[in-house]
């Protein structure tokens, strides 16, 4: 273990044993303003956190545990950071009724701690509007089931939703004759392509066109360990992040 | 016009007046082993050829006028180097029956004169065998009405037949959610993706793909400028290569 | 010329038979928002302009005139736009001191009218302090005779600027035995390489890496029409934007 | 383990618990026309090579280690496929001198096992001469002692050889003013780009360029698994390729 700061942040860490869990413990562990006090398993005790005197839970576990590993933080007092997916909007709601209860308290729920991503995503809703064609490619290992990605699909939103709030219409496109799936998928006017290959991991290229010119925003994503810098960011800011933030968008300024 | 050498070659331009026809007059005029003796346009007197002394005839004309252009050239012994487009295979046919009664006389036939997407297309050709994965994502200008372009479905068919001629199988795809057309256009099982996007003009990408590595191809043509060295290669090459020659890639040896 | 909206904007363009004046004149007179009331070159009498009414004037035209035009423009109280190079800090305050006694009046100048690119500086310069690694590689043409672009050099210090303030010290680089020149030059700790190639135009990237992830940002360029939207953007803003703006990245929101 | 053919062959591994080793054991292990008879470590007892049956030996060891390896192996008239780095040209003279006394054995010894290395290497050779540019850029992790990689520089001096040997002289460049560096390494007249950053493994990028095109060869190697197929290829080569081998290019067709 690092040298720890004697106002470190203590940090517990909820789905310890797990992928992206064992990559947080390490990361907490390393990071000099952070202590790592509990690592507590899905079935383990809860109350090791609150023993443990953590006051920063970061919960990797899994869709249908996390509200139960919310609601007890939530109640104990115990700020939040949340990598679980599965968070649909009625979800969404009761957490921030839970949290309306205890002011100050705060929760940062993300589907993505990338920041390489998350930028990514940000500078091409900026940049929509300016261009007059906007397309995605993404790529990602041949092991993947769903197509397009969701960050690709995400992207895509965002970038159609930029555009109509722009007055911009559909992507100049002349094409007549086209094989079926050429011109790739439609999000909201916006095509994706999925690439998928083997040695590839996950990436995405964003491509938007204006005359004689293209601005391409590429994200490549090689190791888990590129979320790690997302989640220590948001296990600095929640302390004095009352409420419920959702994405780690707004804590990159 | 730059100085000619005394043994330079006798060039004629059939369609000189074209898009391609006059880069095409500028190329061999630029050129310090060629001489251009005769610029003809669609039209014209043919006999201006044979007045002239051209010893190769270049065409970039139209599909409708380009088999009586070859007929007379071949008639009177000039050798022809062809970049108009429509050749059935019909027509290569009857192009080799009017040659076989000319003994040393020749004929290079190229859909494509671009030595950059001859060489992509030969090495993804050779290398498809080395790579499970393998795809192609194409990128042009938005005025572009066939998806995907003619070189992206003939390097899909070249890969296809390497990789059915080396037993591999299909290339590893574990998609089962797919939005319509997001995994792209199947030619012969290689997926060919089109993206289309103003500031673009021609360009394509091959992705092959083993385990822990990518091999990418990339072609990138922003000038017509780019097919001159073809059509000078060919013309170089057309007064040694008795009988039909279709594509320019057994010159580039 | 296309249909003229009642209320469009007066614009004249000095040094309208350049390249790209050329270019300027074709894109105000296309724009449905602005009249082209004046085309004046460099030596030409200067009250064609005030003559014909212009509210806009747009300079591109050279750096030994282009003070002279602005002191005119500034004292008939005509708002402009410049994109003339050589623009040095006392130049820039010599302007600013002009305008300081014209209240209302606007002038933009901009060393890069690309939309693209600028978005390529601000988004590099937003994303940098989340980033342990940074460098620039730019891409152009074999005549280009300074290396690295102006551009490159401009992305290096923005870069450098923003990691300064966020407190990042060097990119990690473990490198002992390199030949000369391999690691790129160094512009305020920031790695920058030029690649001269024939059949590039004016392309760059800057690379962003941390752990396990990079982002990309890329810009090419393949037209002198790249710069209209840019142009057009300040010519209907300088009217509001009254004294001086260098660069249009304020525009940009 | 996979199930055996009959005919398989029997495959033994010096350095086996390795970094390299370790993934060749299992690579072996998982053919379905190899089996692993033997996996020893150096200083174990080499006779259990012999003992097993073993027909291959891959040698993953140490530069201080190996000679004496290959010496015994061949003398045990064993087949040798070796990976270890430090070959001179004395070294490979007197492996080749050893192999001259026992007729039908042979020995691969390769730099770089990695089949798309090998490709983009020697696609680059054959398509230099087509081309008035070329230059290298490689990225690395910022972990790497020396720049440019091996791989740029043997890639740099096959492009320099080409070149030659075609009678190009050097790429078109008019650069005048230029900070120290920003052109790259030269090797043997072709430039060469290493940049360093963290999210990066080991790429290379080959830059091919003429009038209105590029062509780019892109390697991207983001695991030592890509090194297997290649070693794969050489163990099922060696048997039939008397004499010594060195790199795997002439195994590719």
């Amino acid at each position: 273990m690092s040298e720890v700061a004697p106002d470190a942040i203590r940090v517990g860490v909820l789905g310890a044993r797990g992928r992206m869990g064992t990559e947080v413990c390490k990361a907490v562990d390393a990071a000099p303003d952070m202590e790592l006090v509990a690592m507590v398993e899905v079935g383990d005790w809860l109350f090791n956190m609150s023993d443990a005197g953590a006051e920063v839970v970061i919960d990797f576990t899994r869709p249908e545990v996390v509200m139960d590993n919310l609601h007890w933080c939530i109640d104990q007092g115990i700020h939040t950071v949340v990598g679980t997916t599965g968070f649909t909007p009625e979800r969404i709601k009761r957490v921030e009724h839970w949290l309306s209860a205890k002011p100050g308290l705060g929760s940062i729920i993300a589907p993505n701690f990338g920041i390489g991503a998350v930028l990514m995503m940000r500078f091409a809703q900026a940049a929509a509007k300016h261009f007059e064609s906007a397309e995605v490619v993404e790529f990602h290992h041949p092991n993947k089931v769903d197509a397009p990605s969701g960050t690709a699909t995400r992207t895509a939103e965002l970038i159609a939703a930029a555009r109509k709030e722009a007055g911009l219409g559909a992507s100049p496109d002349a094409t007549t004759q086209a094989l079926d799936g050429a011109r790739g998928a439609d999000v909201e006017g916006v095509k994706v392509h999925a690439v998928r290959s083997a040695g590839m991991i996950a990436h995405q290229e964003v491509i938007l066109g204006g005359a004689g010119e293209t601005l391409t925003l590429r994200h490549d994503s090689v190791d888990r360990a590129s979320f790690m810098p997302g989640v220590l960011l948001a296990t600095r800011a929640v302390r004095s992040k009352p409420g419920l933030t959702v994405g780690i968008d707004s804590l990159l300024d």
